[in-house]
């Protein structure tokens, strides 16, 4: 049974009351947390523990959570910006992606599964292609994750028909059900991209499994206008006639959602991952954060992929996500620092189906752990820790990540796999993929 | 002389042809760039230099420039977020600034500097009490500077009566005159807490000296009302009144601008200081970059002090700064990469004052030049630097600073200051400042 020593450090414990507790010590026996608190109470001898992690004054608080990207497509990170979507996806993207091999998906998934590791994301949901390989990537890498085979109606580069896909996804869910760390969703990807057919194939898994239905909704308002002319209804409702509104169902985006449909998501208590950052960059619009707040929604923060963020960086989109709030409804006093923190630790992991267990620390919960370097200029001085975590932090303050109960990194270092392969393999992987000269 | 070598890496003139040098290598004999291009064609032997960088691949370009800021207020990092204007002003900023010393400006700028190193911003234009201090930070530091006592109508705890204040401007802009990197600006500090008379003799100043006049302007829709209420016109309209709109007016935050100021802005040849991330975080409005850049006018980029920021981050800047614009145009084709890349070099140095030396590698210009580390997980792969400086890279990337061909900082390490000593100095002048526990 691994051992481990967390110490010198403020705990940010996340729970509900916002417990924090300065000179604080955290036990991890196996995967999980045996005791937080103070470390004047320790009665374990020193001795005792395999491995010391010395937070160095630093903050200790949950692994953060990313409930959605598309791992792989580091590879394609500012392979085009600043183009009309129809430009970027059509010339751009798509054309790549053609060309996707389950290599390729591995090692990008690898290259995510480093820069998670080094910014102190311990969970992620990912949709895409190959998603075995996203698989195999966060297994080989120690993360925790969600994963789901992206399914839509054109011929896969992965599954080839769709009948392959639905396939592969039931058998993923059932190989990576006994996974400590991993399991899949059921992810149709677009209802503009998606048949009826498709979508009650894909709710009928769901239903059976027991497994999480994830996809792309209401990302703007020209989705809207082509589902309304298409299905003739607005995105929610169509899910809603489709019978998929229920606890089961991830949306991403959730841009272009009216008060209505916040209040029967909420009610239906169905989770939305709001990705500031991607929305801004392709010019998507401002999903409605604090109202979906304010009706108890399950919301969580998710980064989008690296084609259209350009990183994986949670401690970066926390801070968009505070400020474009802000910025949206000239209000300085809407997501404030702490509620912004909670949506990547106690309501990221509640949205991720694990509320009780995951994004905060206290005995029994799962051991993810990180911990934030403080001792910086950029990060001095330290009134309020939630403020420089949201306004000043970013993912490079990491100095130690725990997942499961197993370093993943110690004072910058990643341990779990061996950066510099991994990088050079990515590399490799994105001249073969784009056919472009790489740097 | 100093005699410095920068070599081994991707060289970003930042020119207005877009010039990139692949293997590039940049020579510097004092504060001056003699050589920038290809290694190939060196001449001197390389046991001719004093000191080699080595960018390790990494990307080679001009020092970043802040175009608005309040060094000091490093001090209130993180002090008070998430509140009303009028009660973050006056139950926090206020409060902590009536306990202002000259010490704490010293350190509270110190740290600033620190930061600034760190994260490759070369120069920096700073409004703010007891500027001599902000001056001495900045000689201390290595940094390149134009600093103003901030002006306004009640007492100050730096100089007191207004008559002082005036008169101390006069004395800094002569005293800085000869420094090689200082320089001094009158700057008053709004409309709406200075008078006509002090604005006059502001005005005064800046016309016989040939110094800027920097101030605060139009930075929401509520301060063209109250102007509009007590001077009987718009923001813009009343410094034309004043005979204020000219080649040396400086005007910070200009969100609240109409096609026709900015036309007329474009005419006089004013410069306009956007500060994104302020103007986010304190819900300010969105400043019409789009037209500002199409019209002609001036513009740079400005962190804005730390207590409404909350960092000195020019990276940080860029992505908010191109992300607000796609996000309040509902178009990505806006603030594409590059151009705001020039705001904080190219552009940034123009509306310094200084377009011909500052801001691009080229032979003859001053030797304020930084290196981003690239072989990095987050920054892999690299099919377009430009996208990576604006959409992935942070300030932490940055490898070595060169200012006034001075090596501040070389592989992380800050050479340029104590940077253990300044973090302690200035926890401890926050402490007096604010009555708060730092941690």
């Amino acid at each position: 049974m691994k051992e481990l020593c967390i110490k010198n450090g403020t705990i940010l414990t996340m729970d509900e009351a916002g417990t924090v507790i300065h000179d604080g010590m955290l036990w991890i026996e196996g995967s999980r947390i045996t005791y937080c608190g103070p470390a004047g109470s320790e009665t374990k001898p020193r001795s005792h523990w395999r491995r010391d992690l010395d937070a160095r004054g630093g903050l200790i608080m949950p692994g953060l959570i990313n409930g959605h990207t598309h791992a792989p497509m580091t590879l394609m990170r500012g392979l085009a910006d600043d183009l009309p979507l129809d430009v970027w996806l059509s010339q751009h993207i798509f054309p790549a992606e053609k060309n996707l091999t389950s290599e390729a998906v591995y090692w990008g998934a690898m290259l995510a599964c480093l820069e998670m590791i080094r910014s102190g994301t311990t969970s992620f949901c990912d949709m895409y292609l190959f998603a075995g390989q996203v698989a195999q990537a966060a297994h080989d890498a120690g993360l925790r994750a969600v994963v789901g085979e992206v399914l839509y109606d054109f011929d896969s580069p992965s599954y080839g028909k769709i009948e392959n896909g639905l396939a592969l996804t039931r058998e993923l869910i059932d190989k990576l059900a006994p996974h400590p760390r991993l399991s899949a969703a059921v992810m149709p990807h677009a209802l503009y991209t998606c048949s009826r057919s498709l979508m009650e194939s894909a709710g009928a898994i769901s239903a059976e499994t027991g497994a999480a239905l994830d996809t792309h909704l209401a990302e703007n308002t020209g989705e809207t206008v082509e589902v309304q002319k298409s299905w003739g209804a607005r995105p929610l409702a169509v899910l809603e006639e489709l019978g998929l509104v229920n606890e089961r169902l991830w949306i991403n985006h959730g841009v272009d959602l009216n008060q209505a449909e916040i209040e029967r998501l909420a009610a239906a208590g169905a989770r939305v991952t709001h990705c500031p950052e991607s929305n801004m960059k392709l010019a998507n619009g401002v999903a409605p954060l604090p109202e979906m707040l304010a009706a108890g929604v399950k919301v969580c923060l998710g980064t989008d992929g690296c084609a259209s963020n350009n990183d994986q960086d949670l401690f970066g989109e926390m801070g968009s996500c505070a400020k474009l709030a802000k910025a949206s409804r000239l209000d300085p006093t809407v997501a404030p620092a702490e509620a912004v923190v909670s949506l990547c630790t106690r309501r990221g992991a509640a949205a991720f189906g694990r509320p009780d267990d995951l994004g905060v620390l206290k005995p029994g919960a799962l051991a993810d752990v990180i911990v934030v370097d403080t001792n910086q200029p950029h990060l001095t001085p330290m009134y309020n820790p939630m403020s420089h975590l949201v306004y000043a932090a970013r993912g490079g303050d990491v100095l130690h990540t725990v997942c499961h109960g197993k370093v993943l990194m110690a004072e910058g270092k990643v341990e779990a796999l061996d950066q510099e392969e991994v990088m050079a393999k990515a590399k490799e992987q994105a001249r073969a993929l784009t056919g472009r000269e790489v740097l």
